[in-house]
């Protein structure tokens, strides 16, 4: 079902990371659900959160460790998300920390958790404990692949991205994984994903990395609009490769890297979306000329989430007419309708506010018959832009979102 | 389909108002596609209106007669929206005003045009202007039912609602009829609804009913987020009861009659809901326990948009996370998830953020069968409460709108 995702890329090793991933029949039997992600001594990490408020045990317990060691290791286990599980979720998360911290001979605090999954129910602890060893037994920094699997929930495809760039005389690589396809409406976070770059930087240029490579990515993608409970996006530096310490926020160096890591964060979220519940478009929402970034966003998410509009998708019905009533109804302070312009691909359809009259029923459908489709907005009113990617809706949506528990 | 909706309830006539439909093949063959709606001199009328930017051509033109004139007789026709038409849909409209107007030897002001339908084609105004005649042979008090049916688009029943009430020494009489299944998000507006009264009262007195009663029954319900470029809600106000002009906003006399009205409409939005496009459940969702009746809103609204709530409900699989989650996005300031406590019916699920000890999975699985369920969350922080009607996802909602206009 993924839309333009075949295959796997070529997955640069980070040294520094090694990754081990198991079948601790968590939720499933015989599936890939358990993944360590081991950091070597020094590296650093940034980690951006859900905003939900009933986020879940893991993300709580997480933040609480981040701030108070830098993390050996990241514990993800896939089947239940343990979040509105109450103070016994807390436990358990905790508990799954002790046991690896205590394979790994390092503070419990050093262990970073995650879960996905089911909200609701506990997480089966002794089966995550028992299958530790085996975990880590395979841990190995050509794991990434593996570990693309290990976090698959509805996901249809491992989501991977791999870049390398030379910055000075060192060449620096950037290796991430994502998962999701459903509750993907990130808020300053994503579904889960975990990238690592060896270069060497301080904490606060990998904080603002993270933030800044989230704000171009993983918060530019909607599925369905639904925040997760259990969110997270984690970047990792392990410092191996020698560089020369990035240190300056918005420096050369910087920015050589900020750009790959934006480019894997990038591949990663529209991963997501090519691999969204039941999608078969990929849909690009361009907003230009908004008095502002925040009104082309909010027009950009109010298409992106309207029903109407991804049912036509779907049905590759250019009833572009619910485009248009999406944007009409944004929540954006002024809207001068004569001066929107709107395209699918190159084809105008709306023009100043109204049909344009080289558009035609045919030219229409046949650019919504492609896989990958660009809805272009003009506001017409400022200089600002924005871009969002999303997904259609489909039987197999309701299908899946029917039946995800049965 | 209709969840609950059995049959036309007695339609008590409204003196002074005749209603006249027939089938002008706007759209489809043989199918009731007109009506007008006349009013006896002296009749007032306030409208509420879609707040889309995009509002369609028939809303600019009704809009601006109303602030002209006294209307002598509403002009509704289904099949096309008028909207997205630009120019030539203004002209369309007032063309087929202008031609009612002559039939009834009034001005075309007097007229007030409203469309529903498939977005961004024409108006086939000779169509519509030659099946005056006969729309206007069939006028009749007793005609609503008939109405009722001619504004239908994707509806499977027709809506109508009847109340009489005492006041004073007079029985005054409310009659209502309204149409929507999709594109439902009403915003000061709803779909089409027309409602009217023979009580006799100021104009302000009846502008202020139709706001107050909008606000408590169609601007609280959702279907699928998509606010409508053609909604408007109109009430008539004919004064042929002859009781004594209510003048006063807040009298016994207004209380009385704004109750009235006020289950005149509940009632035609509840039926929009029971009638959504696939629905198999009717949700109401109340919330409490907020610090404003805003933040109540936006949780509940939160819930009612949530594509994963609505597929859950569909699957009546009580996956209650899904609600918990859409609580943890919703956009309010402040929120406590340790006092958040939600109920399914009377079955509370989580009590207090975590999950409650007295619930099991077969009582889930039990609420979650019914055709009609209440989900109700106290937020703990407050005395607010707001409640919003809708319905679920399913299947049927993808093939309706996928297969739409073909």
């Amino acid at each position: 079902m993924a839309v333009g995702l075949h295959g796997l890329p070529v997955l640069f090793p980070v040294p520094g990371i090694r990754l081990g991933t198991t079948a601790a029949g968590i939720r499933k039997k015989d599936r890939r659900d358990l993944v360590v992600i081991e950091c070597a001594p020094g590296t650093q990490a940034a980690v951006t959160f859900t905003q939900n408020r009933f986020c879940a045990a893991p993300i709580t317990v997480a933040r609480e460790h981040l701030a108070m060691s830098a993390p050996r290791a990241l514990l993800i286990n896939t089947g239940f998300a343990n979040a509105g599980t109450g103070t016994p979720g807390i436990d358990d998360a905790r508990a799954c920390c002790e046991a690896l911290a205590s394979q790994l001979s390092c503070k419990a605090t050093a262990i970073l958790p995650f879960s996905t999954g089911v909200i609701g129910e506990r997480l089966p602890r002794e089966r995550i404990v028992a299958s530790l060893p085996s975990c880590l037994a395979s841990l190995h920094e050509s794991g990434w692949a593996e570990a693309a699997h290990g976090i698959m929930t509805t996901d249809t495809v491992p989501k991977c991205s791999s870049r390398q760039v030379k910055i000075g005389l060192h060449t620096i690589t950037v290796t991430g994984i994502a998962k999701g396809a459903g509750m993907i409406r990130p808020d300053m976070a994503t579904m889960l994903s975990f990238v690592a770059t060896d270069a060497s930087m301080t904490l606060p240029v990998l904080q603002a990395c993270v933030i800044a490579a989230v704000n171009q990515s993983f918060n530019r993608i909607t599925v369905d609009g639904d925040t997760s409970t259990n969110d997270a996006c984690v970047l990792l530096a392990s410092g191996t490769a020698e560089n020369p310490v990035i240190d300056q926020v918005g420096g050369k160096a910087y920015i050589a890297l900020l750009g790959t890591i934006t480019e894997v964060f990038t591949k990663l979220a529209q991963a997501i979306v090519r691999d969204a519940e039941g999608a078969t478009k990929f849909i690009t929402i361009e907003v230009k000329g908004g008095r502002s970034e925040s009104d082309c966003l909010a027009v950009a998410y109010t298409i992106a989430h309207s029903p109407l509009v991804k049912t036509a998708f779907f049905a590759s019905d250019p009833n572009w007419g619910r485009i248009l009533a999406a944007v009409g109804r944004a929540p954006i302070a002024q809207l001068d309708t004569a001066k929107v312009t709107i395209h699918l691909n190159d084809l105008c359809v709306v023009r100043h506010g109204a049909p344009d009259t080289g558009y035609t029923e045919t030219k229409g459908s046949s650019v919504m018959r492609l896989p990958e489709i660009r809805i272009g907005v003009d506001l017409g009113a400022g200089t600002a832009s924005a871009c969002v990617w999303t997904s259609d809706l489909s039987h197999d949506y309701v299908r899946i979102n029917a039946e995800y528990r049965s």
